[in-house]
């Protein structure tokens, strides 16, 4: 199997100011074409360092791709760092220097001399065209192995990847699956279905939970063993029952989406505590305006009166975080949405705001659906935003299970 | 100046399932305690990598930390990765070992064997507490140098390296300014004021330019020089004006909540293709209730003329994207929540829904202030989430901007 290495440069990342989603994308990409990634690093804008770093990862790996460093300023040191590294020049283009100063001259009225920096391309590597950004890519071989540079910004390395990724293909694809549940524990899950689990030794099996996004199995192999893993995912599917929310590269979201839509159901959402978490989280997906009616972020106990209707008396007598005023929130918006479904949220993300009774980390949250109305009252641990998140991941799961139902 | 290596352990994380979020929160609280990080790695659960790359960095930095790979499943391998490293035993904490069982029973009813294999601890390793989760953390000296092992939810791994980091104190601090710009470009930013940036060689300048965050120049230098750089900046914000929105580590949306918290002013929002993003957003900062009034996602047109009490007959002239739409939207979120600002986006965030003359990218967005109404339209690139979010920086800009006006 094909090694890679990606290696993500920049002081902001090494600094902690920016995560590398970067290499989570080219990652994944890569093992879909069928390389193992012996690791990923960061780097900082350190000509002696990145050298180094790109020397190991020549000798380390088949495929090395960078991202970052290549933009116009002085702290951009990709291009030099890996042409010294493999002893070769930087020659400049010209084509591409007089494009990048009718660039510059065409937005901001002139073209500081540093632009043309982005026009020097290493010796014999091919240029990978920037559409939306200033810097190109390039792409060279050396020693029988591949080296990508590519520029930081996610917008722009993503499609000039995708638009080279034909030319990286390998014989060795893997094959992997992904069941996502929520609601049994990761060791409970791990040891109850062992036998099952690790049934086939040439399956490799790896858990991954989170607070965000439940507990997730994957079943790894070689494109060969397909069926092989297809038959341990359907023997465990059925014995996880509801507790299954997604398959591979599904969220709970998508599901949720899917649901909706084929059963022409819509929905709305009323959000306290989650501030529009769910909403904007719904709103990813392209087209979900078929199926999505709009939200309230009733974030004031004024608004949960006014918009919401939610009673004064309920408010009074059992507080803002309680499944009575969730269940009026619901109610509420299914009916100024008119949506079949509705969802609301209410609850204490903190810091402050908790109290022996009510403390930190309590959510209540309501579905309102064609049958009936259900509600629940969590108790969530972690900081303010793992909270929103949990409460988020848990909403939609509840609409799941009330549109399983209704549905059959 | 000491060195630090962070290798964050997971297959999740070298196949691009997740983002290493840890090895940002933990490089840049690295950096504020004096360390300079060489690099970052992600590895995969592969006990050869591991024990390479574990060796390497004992090599090459002088405090090691990990995270991933403590967890109770077969494919969580730190704990005895590092102990081969350095050739030490793992020993069973029979105390770890009954609390773990204990928990498991508490918890789910029953103690799946597994569990115990968190109970396990490298020789003359301390044990680091883990109040959130069931992985006990560990730190140890070997060589003169600091290994720490960390779990891998943030949630669990953050409390826990706060609580031993004073222990990690250094005396070579470093001082770090940020300015935070939008509206000027990289190249035309560090162009106009290279005199003044390249003014002191001991500051190093650093930019990071992006979709979402517009563009930051950083000044970083020993502590002793921090009246010097603290003179740079000082000498640079006057010319850069109402382009800078936010200094060191405020973000966008902190500024416009203190701006608001300072006058007195409350805020709703209005939203169509941010979908709750701008809410949201806002609803990160604990406290935000005291300005926050709420916000409709409009998504259909339905809901913009019912609740938002848009005119029929604006959207049929105009479009729902257009300025005389958020107009409306905003003047409608403003009188139904009853907030002195209001601000409405509605926009054709893609990949879906453009024309010729209003294509994918194109945003309206209006802010509603005691003094009148702003509104404008803006062409954005990227995908549907980079549109998304761009829109939502410059909502709030458009915001700051507004009650900068009225506070004189």
């Amino acid at each position: 199997m094909k090694k890679a290495i990606i290696l993500a440069i920049g002081n902001e990342l090494v600094e902690g100011l920016i995560v590398d989603t970067n290499s989570k994308y080219l990652a994944q990409r890569l093992k879909e074409f069928g390389y193992y990634i012996v690791r990923t690093e960061t780097l900082p804008d350190n000509f002696d360092i990145m050298v180094l770093r790109i020397k190991e990862a020549i000798k380390d790996a088949d495929l090395i791709i960078t991202s970052g460093g290549l933009g116009p300023t002085e702290d951009d040191l990709t291009r030099e760092a890996v042409a010294h590294s493999i002893g070769r020049k930087l020659l400049k283009n010209e084509a591409i220097a007089q494009e990048l100063i009718n660039r510059a001259i065409k937005y901001y009225g002139k073209a500081p001399e540093s632009v043309v920096k982005q026009a020097f391309v290493i010796e014999n590597a091919e240029v990978i065209d920037n559409k939306v950004g200033t810097a190109p890519g390039q792409m060279l071989k050396y020693d029988g192995k591949i080296i990508i540079l590519l520029p930081g910004p996610p917008v722009e390395l993503i499609p000039m990847f995708e638009s080279i990724l034909e030319k990286l293909k390998t014989n060795d694809s893997l094959y992997t699956r992904r069941i996502k549940t929520i609601g049994i524990p990761e060791a409970v899950l791990m040891d109850e279905y062992k036998d099952i689990l690790y049934s086939n030794s040439r399956i490799t099996i790896a858990t991954m939970a989170s607070y965000e996004r439940g507990v997730e199995v994957r079943f790894t192999g070689p494109i060969e063993i397909k069926d092989e893993i297809d038959y341990v995912v359907n023997t465990l599917l059925p014995k996880l029952g509801e507790s299954v929310y997604a398959l591979d590269d599904k969220e709970m979201h998508d599901v949720v989406y899917e649901l909706l839509v084929k059963n022409n159901y819509t929905v709305s959402f009323a959000e306290s505590c989650t501030g529009g978490l769910i909403s904007s989280t719904f709103v990813d997906i392209p087209g979900v305006s078929s199926v999505f009616k709009g939200s309230v972020v009733a974030y004031s106990n004024e608004a949960k009166i006014e918009i919401l209707g939610v009673s004064k008396e309920t408010i009074e007598k059992f507080g803002a975080v309680s499944e009575e005023c969730v269940i009026e929130m619901a109610q509420g918006a299914k009916k100024i949405f008119n949506s079949n479904f509705s969802v609301a949220v209410s609850g204490i993300a903190g810091p402050s705001g908790g109290s022996e009774k009510k403390p930190v980390g309590t959510v209540c949250i309501a579905v309102c659906s064609p049958n009936g109305i259900n509600s629940a009252t969590y108790n969530l641990r972690g900081d303010r935003q793992m909270i929103r998140k949990r409460s988020t991941l848990i909403a939609f799961d509840m609409l799941r299970r009330g549109i399983i139902k209704c549905q059959g």
